[in-house]
């Protein structure tokens, strides 16, 4: 199997049981080795007391891609420490994209910068994600 | 008004409109001057692929017990940087609980810990989050 | 060997062969397995461009407390991910304390807080750190 | 004056105190607005007890970098919360290079990516940094 092939076959399965990404309406836009880009829009249950997104809502988006990026090899990772900064606020109706690029990848340990804008290319938040690559791979 | 009372008069106001803590089903057990607990229990729809919590779920209840008690000295505090560390995942059913410490807060930044746990005490994500504060005030 | 022991043992070894901590002034104020206390006083070639310390000072004694009290378990232990914020500044002369609490410790993963003061215990620095636990142990 | 001449003189004038930076070797490569690029070498009384450069080093390098680069528009910058990832080691001996990127910069707040590589191209560590700008401008 080709290593786009395992890509998409992993994010597939992860994506098919993920409630939570499926409630935020997140659409795969590509889907790469080491690599992730996803879209979704801004509803009115995602916004809170000051009439913007939650900042959960940005960091489900950004999480979801690191996880999609980092699993895409076939083997398993999990998110160990994570950051985001919110540079834009969102409004209901807004639609965002999250693009995951891999900066390092070692034995054990990968990173990933994943980058959060509006369609109409505006940074709304910045997100570094850091996983440990457990020894297990995916049965795909 | 005293600083409790004005505590708990911005964040009902906070809370009243934020429509995704609400979705969380977020309970407040405690707000105070710089302090919040916050108290959720995992529903299936808040899973991910691994059938464990998303990681944008502990993290929201986390960023909602920021918002809370950076703004409950009355003045509005907006999140710049936050991090987050999942130590333990998270079943379908499980409750947790978030507590949030204010450990510095000068006049433009104020910096906090939010520990999450089970309610069987184990801690579960590991946050920190720091705000800037703004010159306008919560009406209350 | 007690686990005082082992700890102490580690921390010697590792202290003596580190020459940058030797050329902060770091001493060791204590040590036991999973924690560890240093300090250090602020001498004028620690000082950047406005006259403070730099913020690399800081972060390099709050480092150090990380990485002895995560190798004092006797399983030598990688940093793999730090934060640091800066509350307050530092001056020529001042001398400050780092602190540093195991919050979670896996088989893999350990998480510490490092909370940086002056003697006089005001707040001037909080860290965040998560190291991988290498499955190799110190030879004392 | 030009955009250019104040992001030199600024920078001219926050080395030239800047003691620990001196101390660290560090030359300055490029600055211009918003941007920043420096270098170092590894040298013996910088490494830790594993004979590889003490985690302060490189942070050091990326937050004199973050400094140079959020002050270079004019107006004093303060870091707020910076992190950073170890992705490799270093020896005595190696030299490495830092350039800060500006990601975002709003009335208040600028957050910054700096890359540390070694001179081959190598990444050894990934840094972000956020900066609260204060609404003093730098006398040059």
């Amino acid at each position: 199997m080709s290593e786009e092939t395992v890509a998409t076959k992993v994010v597939d399965k992860m994506y098919n049981n993920d409630w939570f990404s499926q409630w935020l309406g997140i659409e795969r836009v590509l889907v790469e080795p080491g690599k992730s880009i996803l879209r979704m829009k801004i509803r009115k249950e995602m916004l809170n007391g000051f009439a913007i997104a939650h900042g959960g809502i940005t960091y489900s988006l950004a999480d979801s891609a690191l996880a999609f990026a980092s699993n895409s090899h076939g083997r398993m990772a999990v998110s160990i420490e994570t950051s985001i900064s919110h540079t834009q606020s969102l409004r209901e109706g807004d639609e965002i994209i999250a693009e995951a690029e891999e900066i390092s990848c070692t034995e054990k340990i990968g990173v990933y910068y994943i980058t959060i804008k509006k369609v109409s290319g505006e940074k709304v938040a910045l997100f570094k994600g850091t996983v440990y690559r457990t020894s297990k791979n995916w049965d795909v």
